[in-house]
């Protein structure tokens, strides 16, 4: 057991050096003035360099062969394979590049906040150029060591054992049904009277309490986390302590209060992982498509459907002092479940959004391969929004601008939404299942059956299965487009 | 050159480390729920021996002495000077006892924050009483490895080349003036009608304006720090992202302004440091006496002076509304000046300061060569109070548990503020002397000549001379009890 005690050891101070580079990122983006941004580059940069020093240490290789021993068990077991793993990502890449990106990727980040302000694609280029071309060389290191092709080397760091193949098919399936089901959508919408706008000032504090209270009824608890304002909604952090972000908007506070919801969501995974596995690889989440379907079960499946609304809207109308038709549930439900393509994907409906993600894997995977340079990102950007949805953007910080993702190093990221949107469908229909009250439950702003499920079958599973193992145990079967659909049309075109 | 270069190489990667932990103390204290403690204790220990480690690599030793070269010029000396002793510090003590210390004291500390509340030592106890026993260990491990006295070791970690022996001598000084000159002080304020108190309800916005005002008059850049709140006023962050914090007290504005000015002295220093040397640790200030001198320079010499407080009079009427004679500036000048004697250290007037530092010097000395154990620690502190200020403190909250310091790990700093008061009043006459029209700026609202001349005697000078270098070479004299003396009486008993 002595070499696989020692790999807990340093794997231990990976993850706290980690937990460290994280609460320094959630700073960068809420609280740091822009002048900082030279020095937290520096700041990271030198952690990332420390991890990767650590992580390839000479001896290792012969560390991880003799750790294996049929004393471990399942956990321990899967430890090593997820410590294994990341010695294999970490050793695929020379520590002077990992430092060059950490710094690259600051640095490109900080011109986005203003490029994307100005709408200026030019400004951005020349660090997005050198961000790209460094992000290149690690998949093509990656992928040689790994035995990937560069994307799927990329996708693989975000979601372990995911592949473009699996991702090509199911995109694929949602391509085929998904250009009807809108029109269908949009034809019975447009045969109703369009739902009625909720005007006035929203102060932002008022907003802030009603988050706050909707937090605490999922679960969030504030002696362990936050809720902050920032350009972006983000959750960070560490799962002692949870940072979750919003932004605000004085005349309309359903955007920033669902902000609010989906990351709670992300929060309540954090929260819930497996205290006795902290500090361990397997202690960990299971990768972005299992994060994003734990924010979007409780945003899109929990906190969008009809039961939910019914218990929001009186609490909206005390809290705002909101009065008439507007305010009633049945309105307040068609303006969330309102399917209408746009240009911005953080704002887009749940109907329009896997068109979005699709583009930007397909632009992601030609930057990768080569087969789109930088500069012509804008066009290429352009030209997908018309094919996919009929519409152009009418800048760029409408357009190719919009997204921190790629200015942040994130390739192969985006993908994870869309797999964690099918996800959350699936989950949400095994919870269903095993807890038929569920809904009813939901409509008295109790989330204690859910959440409950989603703990013993989620959160507490930490990193022990891969996202694909996760969805497949907790649901009886591997990811299903066929559930999505479902979904969907349940909710969007019933009655 | 090439073994100083690579020392270069490796202290600029120590000190962005260490700015990484400086954002995450500024973040514990500002931001963290009280959950995080925990999480934040294991990331900052696993930083401290991080550090620890790179400080005392094996070639170490064979790099700082092949580094000596005749063709390093004064700076690169000082800097290599510099790495050794700080080599020689980190060397003294084992990797283990550094991340167990860093650990106790994050704990310590939460655990302070309650106990202080409450007034309760005992709660304090136990965690108390093991980062006495740590510091100990430390003291004499440095001790020895340095030719120093426990207690100078630690000394010497917070203002370089500082030794008990000259400290016992300045506050024998100040202990054979002082309790004549409060005296006289009392009686003559006795003699006059006391000043009028500042009533109202004065919002914290409204305070924060005025202190950003005069942030900015001071010449404090917000593109590169910020002003926070927090339980006890501090300056943290980096040199291009400075960080102060000050408290609100909406019955007074003028003991939460008067911090705000303190620690926008420290940010000056910070934001005035050497860049060229950033990253070395030339590039750093010369220990705490010296950042003490540049807050009091700005809080005790400059802004509590007549002349000052001219500007400020108005500003405040206007900014909180005020009318009357207690808004008037003789009165506002008479609050800033009063003298009496209390409990807390940092509410106390200029003149009373000294003795709570001497206190704490006597009891910390005590402490660290065994002579006084943790449980003693009330008595022994309320004895001091009777016998050098005449008070009794009611309670632990107002005696032994008002100071962060200790809980915090941090003995051998305390002295360092009134070296600090006294450097600031020496540093004064000859900023002064430099620029007769000093004093006339400063009643316009313009520091200019003030934070010129600091800049360039102090600020741009780094840490090429320790403390007491530093004070003789820009004021022509080694540090000087008389002229502290001096400014006390000139203040408080002239006309």
């Amino acid at each position: 057991m002595s070499a696989y005690r020692e790999l807990e050891r340093r794997f231990a101070r990976i993850a706290k050096l980690r937990d460290a580079a994280g609460v320094l990122h959630w700073d960068q983006s809420v609280m740091m003035p822009l002048g900082g941004v030279a020095a937290r580059a520096e700041q990271l940069a030198t952690l990332q360099g420390i991890i990767h020093e650590l992580l390839t240490a000479a001896d290792m290789p012969a560390l991880l062969a003799d750790a294996a021993a049929p004393e471990l068990d399942d956990w321990q077991a899967a430890n090593l394979a997820l410590m294994r793993r990341a010695h294999g990502h970490a050793a695929a890449v020379p520590g002077d590049l990992v430092e060059a990106f950490s710094r690259a990727v600051t640095g490109c980040e900080a011109v986005w906040r203003t490029a994307r302000q100005n709408a200026d694609f030019a400004m951005l280029l020349p660090s997005f150029a050198e961000v790209l071309r460094l992000v290149r060389e690690i998949a093509a290191a990656k992928g040689a060591a790994l035995g990937l092709t560069p994307y799927d080397a990329l996708l693989d760091q975000h979601d372990p054992g995911r592949r473009s193949e699996e991702v090509d098919r199911l995109f694929a399936t949602l391509e085929a049904f998904l250009p009807d089901l809108l029109q269908r959508v949009m034809e019975r919408q447009r045969r109703r009277p369009p739902p009625l706008g909720l005007t006035g000032r929203f102060g932002e504090a008022a907003q802030r309490t009603l988050g706050e209270q909707l937090m605490r009824a999922l679960g969030f608890d504030f002696h362990h986390g936050r809720l902050d304002s920032s350009q972006h909604p983000f959750t960070g952090g560490v799962p002692e302590d949870v940072r979750i972000t919003t932004r605000y908007a004085e005349d309309d506070f359903t955007t920033g209060l669902m902000a609010v919801l989906h990351e709670t969501g992300h929060a309540l995974y954090e929260r819930g992982l497996p205290a006795a596995w902290r500090y361990q690889p397997v202690g960990n989440h299971a990768g972005m498509t299992a994060h994003e379907s734990q924010s979007l079960i409780v945003e899109m499946q929990a906190c969008r459907g009809r039961a939910f609304v019914d218990f929001l809207a009186p609490l909206a109308q005390r809290t705002f002092g909101g009065e008439g038709p507007a305010w009633r549930a049945e309105n307040l439900y068609r303006l969330y479940t309102k399917v209408e393509p746009g240009y911005i994907r953080v704002d887009a409906d749940e109907v329009t959004y896997p068109a979005h993600v699709i583009l930007r894997y397909q632009l992601e995977k030609a930057m990768i391969f080569g087969d789109l340079q930088a500069p012509d990102l804008p066009g290429a950007w352009n030209e997908g929004m018309v094919r996919l949805l009929a519409i152009r953007p009418p800048n760029d910080r409408e357009g190719c601008l919009q997204d921190i993702h790629w200015p942040d190093g994130g390739f192969g990221y985006f993908p994870t939404y869309t797999l964690g949107a099918m996800s959350a469908a699936q989950l949400f229909e095994a919870a269903e299942r095993a807890a038929p009250e569920l809904e009813g439950s939901i409509g008295r702003g109790d989330f204690g059956p859910l959440t409950g499920w989603l703990r013993a079958n989620v959160h507490a599973q930490g990193a022990r299965l891969d996202s694909r193992a996760l969805i497949a145990r907790a649901t009886g079967r591997p990811l299903d487009p066929a559930v999505f659909r479902r979904h969907l049309e349940r909710r969007y075109l019933a009655e």
